[in-house]
């Protein structure tokens, strides 16, 4: 399929990509996809990343139930980086990230040091069955 | 500094990082940053990335005008990406991509390709002198 042909993969065969929630539009998560990853992604209409630690596919959410919803897939200028907009589905506020908080992003620089600026919304030991 | 070293670098010595627009919270771009990067983005309070093609420090803007005040610097939860909050300067609304756009992240896939869905807001000719 051309359009998979046009996204320039790396060494390891996989393209960098950014989750961002629609609506609040927040930036969720940072994964990676293989071809396969996305090809299923758009076919499904919900997010498969390829998992580099685990060595396989993984659709998220299917351990937690925290599926995302992607209405809409970019590219950006050098197609080597994927933008998803998405619904985080399973909790409201959307639970994206493993320790149970809203967005993976939860640690901000201040004062020479990273501090943690958003709560936990579950306890991950129920999020994870 | 501890809170660089707190960084989960690569194998390259890099990190991944993510730029979004503050107000509109439309992501940007997606570049790296080494640590000599990132240590001077935060002194200077504007974006440095790293130019892996160029193989140098890449202080954004230099050559277009378009520097990107930096407000705020997140990491991810394995901290091994970064996440930037911007005001893209020089031109209104802000032009991110060297291709005169306001995001890198013009291209949406639509029934099987890639199709641009972002204006050039400027000619990329009279951008870089």
């Amino acid at each position: 399929m051309s359009w998979l042909d046009d996204v320039k993969w790396n060494a390891e065969g996989l393209v960098p990509v950014i989750a961002q929630e629609r609506g609040s539009k927040d930036v969720l998560m940072f994964a990676y996809m293989n071809r396969e990853a996305l090809a299923q992604t758009v076919a499904r209409g919900e997010a498969v990343y390829w998992s580099r630690s685990r060595g396989r596919l993984w659709h998220k959410g299917e351990a937690s139930g925290h599926f995302q919803t992607v209405h809409e897939v970019r590219v950006d200028c050098d197609r080597d980086v994927v933008l998803l907009t998405v619904t985080q589905q399973g909790h409201e506020p959307g639970i994206a990230c493993h320790t149970g908080r809203h967005s993976c992003f939860f640690e901000r620089y201040e004062d020479g040091a990273w501090q943690v600026v958003e709560p936990v919304l579950q306890d991950p030991e129920t999020i994870y069955r």
